[in-house]
């Protein structure tokens, strides 16, 4: 147990400042309680001394109960079970005595091995967690979203769902902001290849029939009733996924649940316990209890647990019992790799970096040790069958993805999005939801392909890619090596960007890592969205620009993704109080601020009577012809251009 | 004076680690000596226990001879003055007495104020630095690099240039690294807009031919002989520019000269000094006789000093003043707002930011203030004169940038950079060099916009942009902001990158913060290199996923942007010495590494003959397709897909 302590950093439950929960009403569904975190602007000044109100500004909130002052939450008991009462009526799930949870889920592979449990420093068993049996489909039928949304209805989840989306978008029409050239912007929108279905609005109604048509998923477990719903489609604001997750070699259940806490605070729309050493069972049932957002696994990874490590020796029933135990704890997305193919092994073995994901070389090592078929492929419909049941909604992995610039968009690479492909209509065909992994390590100009690939391959199912990393020079810059390819294919149409801390490839993340992935792919995503046309997205960059102009430097503050950060940064060069209402800063000193003399040139045009008309008038390129024409005539002085 | 000390952090003389200093031999001109970082490896270990070599790897070096422990130097000395033989032995320049330094030039605007010069910690005069005279053109010709590239003239700057741009060209050829689908990359190239005219190896010809063309320039002030010879020009490696400088509120001399050190040694390729408090030449001339790398400076900065800071009391003849000021002190590049016209400037009116350039809200309160044409607009030709007797490089500023998204591509921006255009052609036909500054603030749809009027408008002029950020809201990350498009513009043929810190609207950098955005823009140069198709690009990369893989993590380190970070985040996991040849790390543990099982799988494949041919044979599709033949008649089983 060597990860450091993280005691002495600021905690999940610290509020961000100047910030207020606040709830949306439903109307189709009167029981949906959308929160928003609004935050509170000070007045504007004029320079007459008059001032002005600033409406506050409502962001998304991931932070779930845990960033409300108000809820009195205690991680050994787990969030309210908000969405239990809309499963249950519906009338298509039972209760039921789940599996007996063993040892060996656990990764205690004997007795003695399993005594070692009562040792651990964090409680493992809570009664809190498993007074609830867990529920499943009883009428025959998926109870996905998926489903749901086929057959007409709107779900309490897609009503919540298009509240939160919304944000942003009613503001911006009532911004002051000057939006400038904002009809040239709409014209370049038009010219993109895949962002044009965004509506002005976002209903219900658009909800429902983006999950029908599979072009956006709900991962929503039933047995997850404590997550505030969320969408992943291209369609709507992209999301970020944070990972985390013990291994055999650091971390404790204490500290991935204070992670999840801590990457839900800064913004992370989903996150991944990819643990994979002991007490995988009760880490994930702490982490699910306490997760207003949806948790995605890697079933494979408990499944070679219970094998000792051994991946030959798995087998069709150890998987499929510990897609059961998860499906029943609540987790909301599976990442199985069914599309690693036999065939398509030999085709890494040219590469710079052979195969780099976990669960990609997990399979290809059974493939070859038994010459057979990947058995996740060969049971797919039965896997179905069982998500379908609880509705945890696929992630099909691209355990093939390129791990070097080297390999990227190669034919093993495209092999695999091709069956990716299959898969997807596969499971569409037995009412499952649907995402696909993608890479990797992709440099710039290659990242568009494996949109336009996966778009036309995949039927438009939501794509959600690990970065891409565009270079693989800066092991300990990770986050933004790949920061870089999130936010151009987060543009071209990728819903959900995995990040990637700066830890990668170098160790274990600490809170200080997962804050730093979560904020670089907060600031991708949000590039994204700006770069799609999401109708709301301009509104908080207004908002902040706004705040910076008229020297507002605590609503400058506030109304970052890091309130904290920048407060300190600015407060190293002037912590006087007095420096956070001055009208200059440290960069520039207190006579030569641009944005100052910006002011007084406003004043000076206005007392002047100089208008844009008169400016326009004057044409603006009448001189810059008559340069032009004149030319090399011009020219006098002792030094000759030309020899 | 607040700017914290760094005392305790690392040094800029401190060595990166297994490298040493390597010089390539110049074949036109014998004393041309090319540094190169050399990077040793360790060799690889077989799995049957033998061991096989790998090549040092040499990379572009900016550090000059600070990075070279050979070097005794002292910063109170300054620099072997390289370039003053090559400048004397063109025959046309001249030793003369030059202008006079006075407390003015340093700020200092009565005498009781120079007295405080006396005070100041650091030795402001240095006789060593000014026993040099300066030189200038002597036979009424321009001496710079445009005007001999005319002339079909090889300099020896050329000939440095090409042999420093080749970096990884001839390793790249003798790589072992399997390569993959190459020819597919090679294809992504073909379509590119802008990036098709880079050859397979740079020449010293094709050097002199693109600066002659006017698509490159070499920043090489007759003045400033310290400095080893770079390139700007989109057919070139991707640079970046380090901004440092004091202003009225913090820093030092000292603080200065060490940060211009330290961006250098992590590879700014250029540094501008844009210190704006006292002290502005001094600090200018120690930064000057210790910088490698070619120093811009935005001389109305300096100018407005000289008036007491209003903006209102400039002049052209002390701005004409200052310009010979800092061309016989050696600068290499001037940011001039020629193209913030009086009629422009009513178009910033509606913004929602206005105007955020200091030099462009200077020369517009300077147009308002007395209603005339920007002074700097009705001297142009006059200013070329000067600047081609001293071979200073035009960069053309944009001083109506937009400062928020909302403004990005708006009228007034737009209007400055047809301006810059034709100031680009005047000032080419006068001789002079000559790149263009852009934006700024720009969402990712907007960026290649950007890059495509400037290619047309400016007649392919290097372009040189600040980020641009792709989102506002992000404030003590703005590095990772306009990291983002800065990659993306460097892609479509942006020439130069000027950093962006950390501290960006916040406050001025500190050590950690010019390395950071040194490290991010170094990564969003070499992205745009690899997705350019630079041909040497890849070497890297290659040569680091090659140790990656081969678990060489003493190798994977030292090839890294930033080894000692690489190191460090390592340790944090596993410190043990061990830890660095075993195969496998913190992430996965020691039974779940994805690159162990890769190998076991590839030994595997070799053991069992199974070759790529086999399966290709097996038909990749041919599965695929008979699934999804089959389609929804394999469905069986409890749950109904479909109701």
């Amino acid at each position: 147990m060597i990860a450091r302590k993280d005691d002495l950093e600021p905690k999940s439950g610290d509020p961000l400042p100047n910030s207020t929960k606040v709830f949306l009403p439903g109307q189709i569904h009167p029981d949906v309680r959308v929160p928003m975190r609004e935050i509170r602007l000070s007045p504007t000044r004029r320079t007459d001394g008059s001032t002005e109100e600033n409406p506050p500004v409502r962001v998304y909130d991931t932070s779930g109960p845990w960033g409300d002052p108000g809820f009195e939450g205690d991680v050994r008991r787990g969030l309210p079970a908000l969405r239990r009462s809309w499963a249950l009526a519906r009338g298509d799930v039972e209760e039921y005595v789940g599996r007996q949870v063993t040892p060996r889920d656990d990764g205690y592979l004997s007795e003695t091995h399993a005594r070692a449990r009562e040792d651990a420093r964090f409680p493992l068993q809570n009664e809190a967690f498993s007074a609830r049996k867990p529920l499943r489909a009883s009428k025959g039928h998926p109870v996905s979203q998926l489903w749901y949304a086929r057959q007409g209805v709107i779900t309490p989840e897609m009503e919540f769902i298009a509240l939160r989306e919304n944000q942003g978008v009613e503001q911006l029409k009532d911004s002051r902001v000057p939006v400038g050239d904002r009809g040239s912007l709409a014209r370049q929108h038009e010219g993109q290849p895949f962002g044009a279905a965004i509506p002005r609005s976002i209903t219900p109604e658009f909800v429902r029939s983006e999950v029908a048509r599979g072009r956006a998923i709900i991962p929503a477990n039933i047995n997850h009733p404590e997550l505030e719903p969320m969408i992943i489609g291209r369609n709507f604001l992209v999301k970020i996924n944070a990972n985390i997750g013990n291994s055999a070699v650091a971390s404790s259940i204490e500290e991935e649940v204070e992670k999840m806490r801590w990457a839900t605070k800064w913004g992370a729309d989903t996150v991944m316990d990819l643990s994979t050493g002991r007490n995988i069972h009760a880490t994930r049932e702490w982490i699910l209890r306490n997760s207003p957002v949806p948790i995605g696994t890697v079933p494979i990874y408990q499944a070679l647990e219970k094998v000792g490590g051994k991946a030959e020796e798995l087998t069709w029933e150890i998987y499929r019992d510990t897609l059961l135990e998860q499906c029943e704890q609540g987790v909301d997305y599976f990442t199985i790799h069914a599309g690693v193919l036999l065939r398509y092994v030999p085709l890494t073995a040219r590469r710079a970096t052979g195969i780099v994901s976990r669960g990609g070389s997990i399979l290809a090592k059974w493939c070859l040790a038994h010459h057979q078929e990947n058995f996740l492929y060969t049971h797919w419909d039965e896997i179905c069958e069982i998500m379908a049941a609880y509705d945890v909604s696929f992630s099909i992995g691209d355990g093939l993805r390129p791990g070097s610039i080297a390999d990227a968009n190669d034919e093993a690479q495209f092999a695999e999005l091709r069956t990716q492909g299959e898969l997807t209509q596969r499971a569409w065909d037995r009412g499952v939801q649907v995402m696909n992994e993608g890479p990797g390590h992709v440099p710039m100009h290659m990242i568009q392909e494996n949109m336009q690939k996966q778009l036309e391959w995949c039927q438009e199912a939501p794509f959600y890619t690990l970065g891409p990393l565009t270079t693989d020079i800066a092991p300990g810059y990770d986050h933004i090596t790949s920061g870089i390819g999130a936010a151009m294919i987060g543009w071209h149409g990728c819903a959900m960007l995995c990040y990637v801390t700066p830890k990668e490839h170098l160790g274990l993340p600490n809170k200080k890592d997962v804050k730093d992935g979560v904020i670089t792919y907060k600031i991708a995503a949000h590039a994204a969205d700006l770069a799609k046309g999401h109708p709301g997205a301009q509104y908080r960059d207004n908002a902040l620009s706004r705040a910076r102009f008229e020297f507002r430097w605590e609503d400058q503050f506030n109304l970052s993704l890091d309130p904290e950060t920048a407060r300190e940064y600015h407060d190293e060069t002037l912590p006087q109080e007095g420096a956070k209402t001055a009208h200059f800063c440290s960069m520039c000193g207190p006579h030569f601020c641009a944005m100052k003399i910006t002011e007084d040139v406003r004043k000076y045009a206005a007392e002047k009577g100089l208008s844009e008309q008169e400016a326009l008038q004057s044409g603006m390129n009448e001189k810059s012809h008559e340069f032009l024409a004149k030319g090399g005539q011009v020219y006098s002085g002792a030094i000759k251009p030309e020899a």
